[in-house]
């Protein structure tokens, strides 16, 4: 007698505007996560490396990585909505709104704001906003992420098309800084690096010139940690009949990595404050060797605070190509494919001004 | 000048019926244990993922998972029991008799409690009953297991053969819950399963469908993290001129595999309450993908719970070969060379007529 | 619009005597780390895994492993000191001060202690001496370490030579044990060895038996956990173009390695109170099996304490080579290349006289 109490996951017909899916699995963050992340991605930001360099920031203790805490919610949200998904399209409006501290513990809901059913029938693209809450209720964590989900009954009706407005860029209007962060201590020494938000410069390109070789394990213990069951990271037995015969890096283990090298030219990036949009461009496979560059696409004030600044950076990840010459599109705007990421996001920097 | 302060641990003539053997290592299990062992495995189960759905179950706070804290209690035998094996022949009457949370320190004792030569003079069999106790000298695991092992000696006499009566199936009646577990907030949608125990039926077949490909470096590090020394999981240079070549894989690693990918399908077992049997069928390597699917075999309420009952369950895992057809043994009794894992148990589940 | 806020370390010119490092990244070590330690080298001395054996050793719980410690307040240095290193030549008087509890936070500074340029005007040989210091500033670690580091302006005059007095070895003398600890009711049965002080005698050998194959994502995974940036552990694809076209692994993961075998010989070690010097003689790659053996080179007493006692161990670790036979120079004094590492240091042992 076969069971069907296993979990199939959602198709496109199952969707509905308004519809509200609360994701299983809340998750307590702790020092052991933060441990792995670091073991993972070797990150060097004094703000979440140190208790005592966040202490004297005004903060209770080293908050958790801003990816680790978007790794965790996203992660919860693919049973739910991306198990029977052809692509990841996109994500939009990615806002970090709390610091999350190890004992907080996180759980993840999603809206659909978007439907709309492909001309071939076969498949339809599905618009969530995702929202990660900590156990006092508070937001943490606010997104917008869009996949093509396949269809199970083919028959189903089309539902009406909605494509929510979404902002190319989040304003830093919106921007919701933690409010008992000073950096009136911020000690350079500590940070690793004297270059604050004064001192970048719109259109500055940034080589992080380090690479990093990923391994099978590495990234399977990451997308775990993460409690992500995308079934492509995993499963070598069903993978070894794909086109490329490979397990797939989830694309979220991409970004920690940029974010890791980039501390070499971003060292005093305190938070990752939004993220405006991001392509994975490319598939990166084990034994790729990532790295990375970022442009500083803009500047800006953040309301209400006199002591930070926000740049919005373009960083983008190769595989297997040092980025001395910035690889990016060719003139004709096509692809160049040895890059693997392409992700427009906004950091916040103390400023000189009013910093030590 | 030789020293011989190595342990090279006791042979069959060394084992005496009533003897005890202390255990080395006591062990804090903490945070950073229980995310490794997420990292490793995956799991899901939202009682051991998330301290607040621990409180609202009636608990401290998330427990560690049962069998992490099997392989540690299990691992602190090696050295002294199992050393000289040349095969782990089963376990059997393995009781969770108490949680264990983060900060608890286990350590391990055994009797031997059977002994049996084997005809041809050199190696024998050797019945262990050993018990985990946390730092308040609280039993929070008891086991029985047998080893063949070698002799050193092959003159020593044979023993008086002593076999120890051992259930083939836990009584339920012998079950220990958590005292302040309660379940009347049970939350279904945040647990990812809404199955209770009520909708299982005995002979109910379930394909837990998903896969996980194992790297050495994997296995590894989840062996060393029990802190298990035994030598043919870590050993290359040796393991290399072995009948197959190669490293082999912790039968408990598998045993987490499996019950990693069981969430799919059995997302609300709370507990393992007991092992009533177990045989690692055949070998793994890296590079194998694992599945695993569950037959019901009984189910039970509990004596003084009305919120609760027990499935007993059996897992198989194999290699590398999916299970939607629940791979077994043939007609004939002869064993699938692809099962790997054969494992006979039972799971704590809440009921529907007391959860919300 | 090329950035120029990368670091690119300092070279020889820029090293003034007097002059001090503040390095960057102050770490807050916590339970995760431990775990993360233990995974990786599964280490068993009972002081560092378990906090009831450690409070009844007197102490406020188990202390961070000796050499973890080390790691962490190392890899800080890269940046500054090796990041244009040719080769690490060697450390000395190296003093472990005070134990690490978790939630400790330590930071590292270094000053110049002794330049000499070679003779080729092409680099030169820097000589720090470098301490760690917990989040009250108490010191926790100091160690002199040499690196011949290339020049980037090859006309920069050379500095007057200075070259430090270095112990050969690091005298009892100047050991700083915890002053709460006490070993009265250290328990033999739960540290896994039965060998005190007292049993070891000059001259004996210690074969550690057991070998420990390496993997890339293991070694990796360590020298990010010590946010060691070195760039020859994690780039495969400028690797490939080197001679032996593999990534090297750090030096401090084969002792790690090492010390974790040495258990089985040496498991009533409680702390590495000093390493007298140290050299890594061959790389080591992944897939390598490491093996080690020990030989006792000293006992001292130890001012002030009568229930503790001081052995001088020189530990060898070899690639794909079992110790059976102690493998070492040859009589010609030349190295053998299957042995990678020749550490000579100090380790402290309870006292019978004094222990249950």
């Amino acid at each position: 007698m076969a069971s069907n109490k296993t979990n199939t996951g959602n198709y496109f017909e199952d969707f509905k505007i308004g519809q509200i899916l609360n994701h299983a699995t809340p998750r307590t963050i702790t020092e052991g996560d933060v441990s792995l992340y670091t073991a993972l991605y070797g990150g060097r930001f004094a703000l979440q490396s140190a208790d005592s360099f966040a202490i004297d920031c005004g903060l209770q203790a080293a908050p958790v990585d801003d990816l680790l805490v978007f790794h965790i919610v996203f992660g919860k949200t693919v049973p739910d909505v991306s198990l029977n998904a052809v692509a990841n399209l996109g994500y939009a409006d990615v806002r970090f709104v709390a610091p999350v501290y190890p004992g907080d513990t996180v759980q993840t809901s999603s809206e659909v704001i978007g439907l709309k059913q492909n001309s071939n029938g076969k498949t339809g693209v599905v618009y969530v906003r995702s929202t990660g809450v900590n156990q006092m209720g508070e937001v943490v964590l606010d997104y917008v992420r869009w996949v093509m989900v396949r269809k199970n009954n083919l028959d189903a009706p089309a539902p009406e098309t909605v494509i929510p407005e979404l902002p190319a860029v989040v304003d830093p209007v919106n921007f919701v800084m933690p409010p008992d962060l000073q950096i009136q201590q911020f000690d350079t020494t500590l940070s690793g690096s004297p270059h604050m938000y004064e001192d970048y410069e719109i259109g500055e390109k940034i080589d992080h010139i380090d690479g990093m070789t990923i391994e099978e394990s590495e990234h399977m213990l990451a997308t775990r940690l993460y409690q992500n069951t995308a079934k492509v990271h995993f499963n070598q037995y069903m993978m070894k009949d794909d086109r490329m015969g490979r397990r797939l890096i989830y694309g979220g283990h991409i970004i920690s990595l940029a974010r890791g090298l980039s501390f070499n030219g971003l060292g005093n990036s305190l938070f990752v404050a939004a993220i405006n949009g991001g392509s994975h461009t490319a598939p990166t496979f084990a034994g790729n060797t990532v790295f990375a560059w970022s442009e500083v696409l803009d500047k800006s004030d953040i309301p209400g605070r006199e002591d930070i600044g926000a740049l919005r950076i373009r960083t983008l990840a190769t595989k297997d190509t040092p980025c001395t010459d910035f690889p990016d599109k060719s003139e004709d705007g096509s692809r160049n494919p040895n890059v693997v990421l392409d992700l427009d996001y906004w950091l916040i920097l103390p400023k000189a001004t009013v910093a030590l």
